[in-house]
């Protein structure tokens, strides 16, 4: 993210202007653009390095964990958020769910010729809150611009860098048969939330987007247990809980049973499933994580999840147990026993 | 990106088929998606890992560098390359740009819906060769879709990391008066070659894009020279020679005398300009670099260039000089002089 330092004709009208072509030109124009939205929201010491990449300082005797995600959400703001925040604790989130410490993010843009500057400005000044908010800096960017009708408003892609102590291996593959499976809190909020504001379902409802950045609460549940009792970590965006659990399984070749009575939900989030004819543990959230720990050291993280603000509704919603078929099983709330399936359809497209 | 082993109905028709809304919604056949086409080219140790972020090894003594770049080009196929080895070679250089040697890339894709997975297949084999070639894994992604005419194709977002020796500084703010501008090569292969496919304006040409990775023409670079003696690298992408040197004269506060008829450029990309009413200057490079040295390391430097495959063209084509405006001036062929300005129009909508 080049940040000549030009004067310009005038400055951008942030209020009542548009992106048109130019300003993905690579011309004074995209300059401006970057100057005047970006830097200005984004500005730190990276950042200000001003060439196509930034130069970093890393921690001695740590591993890197890297990751990226791509936010196509639509509409671009919804009940509590909007794509912008939602590209920054996205990408974080990724990256603690490794057990890693965020350091570092890059943004990328991909803008839709027309898309209102006043938007776009909004959009960055919500990215920039959530980086500072969460004390790790957005350093290096791109932008382009594509014509009208080629795009969708703005595409955020972030990309994440943190380290984590040499050692510490936590992923998808690690559950063990008898471990705890934890769910930090309620589900299916962020997906309802986004979905009351679809032009073609508008319905009333209060229900908030969860998103937040959960790095913090990564590191409560890594303090609260012992060295290697953490074995995975996963946030149950797309696909939902039950994508996650399926995904988590054939990773670790293993199955697991489910107390559906212990999966904690909003009555409005249940009800406007209920209404809309969706399930919930397919739903998309953005500020939950699923913890599969160690048996012995279930209590003691479940605890600490209680003790932070993003996991006061933390519930042991099951068990991993040997299954050959990796089946995620659940006894009902009425008394029966279901398999929760990978998702084959289609329920949400563009939810992040 | 996850990799979770799946037994699937039947394989993706990865030769009539498309991407429809369910390869992004994150359930059965966006997995299949992943492991069919992503997880089985770009295959490695750190993908393998199967998160949605990868954990990676970094060496001690070492400064990070991040870089990260969005590819919207289109078309998607031009002559000399496609969206695939594009989006690694765009990043791979921003990351050389600083002196550093890549180490890692991601990758995120907004799909289309109806893009054929034969394209994609292609864009995503093209990737994984280019990434071979370069010895530069992409060891994490990220896939989206979004309905047909949310967007176009596939853009692909490129995010990179390398590493750099401590005390390494290179960037666009430490160019100094007297510094030798080199240049790598033969300049506006690649916009002109892009141009030549576009519907609307397609016309016969030999010229091919000159997409190349060039962190091994950076080390041979940085081999040559003393220590401290390579200022400035950038590589004149978007925008073409006069937008980079012209970011560069105003990053150093300092202004450059060029000589027209040093610069390096093919009859056929000359032709093509004129026919076009471009100026070559502001055409988009993908495979060249200019290096800003120390005047006593510039015949070195130079040498060492030519001796690569990559830099046989190179050519001294000015000098940096004070100038608190930040010109860029030009000796021309004709025997004028001019100033470059930054570019304000907008020559080559999507060209990378």
């Amino acid at each position: 993210m080049d940040t000549p330092k030009r004067h310009y004709t005038r400055p951008l009208d942030l209020k009542h202007g548009c992106i048109d072509m130019n300003h993905g030109a690579g011309g004074r124009l995209s300059a401006q653009l970057i100057e005047e939205v970006f830097a200005r929201a984004f500005d730190n010491e990276f950042l200000r390095q001003g060439n196509d990449g930034a130069l970093l300082p890393v921690p001695v005797g740590q591993q890197l964990v890297m990751a990226t995600d791509g936010h196509v959400i639509s509409p671009l703001f919804f009940p509590g958020g909007d794509i912008g925040c939602l590209a920054v604790h996205g990408t974080l989130n990724d990256v603690a769910m490794l057990g890693a410490t965020p350091l570092y993010l890059s943004a990328c843009f991909i803008l839709e010729e027309g898309l209102p500057l006043a938007d776009l400005k909004r959009i960055v000044q919500s990215m920039a809150s959530a980086a500072l908010d969460a004390g790790v800096p957005i350093v290096t960017g791109d932008t382009k611009v594509v014509e009208r009708g080629k795009g969708d408003g703005v595409f955020i892609t972030t990309t994440g860098i943190g380290t984590v102590p040499e050692g510490r291996v936590i992923g998808g593959a690690r559950a063990r048969p008898g471990d705890a499976v934890l769910l930090s809190g309620t589900i299916g909020e962020h997906g309802v939330a986004v979905l009351s504001q679809r032009a073609s379902l508008e319905f009333e409802t209060t229900i908030k987007s969860d998103t937040a950045a959960l790095h913090t609460l990564v590191a409560a549940i890594l303090a609260a247990a012992p060295v290697g009792a953490i074995h995975v970590l996963r946030d149950p965006t797309r696909g939902g809980l039950a994508t996650t659990l399926n995904e988590i399984a054939g990773q670790s070749t293993l199955g697991m049973m489910l107390n559906e009575s212990a999966i904690p939900i909003l009555p409005q989030v249940d009800a406007a499933c209920e209404l809309l004819g969706l399930d919930p543990l397919y739903i998309a959230n953005e500020g939950k994580l699923v913890a599969i720990v160690a048996p012995e050291a279930a209590s003691a993280v479940l605890a600490a999840m209680h003790a932070h603000p993003l996991g006061r509704a933390a519930a042991c919603i099951g068990r991993v147990k040997e299954d050959e078929n990796c089946f995620i099983q659940m006894d009902t709330r009425v008394g029966g026993r279901r398999v929760v399936d990978w998702l084959s359809g289609e329920p949400l497209p563009r939810i992040c």
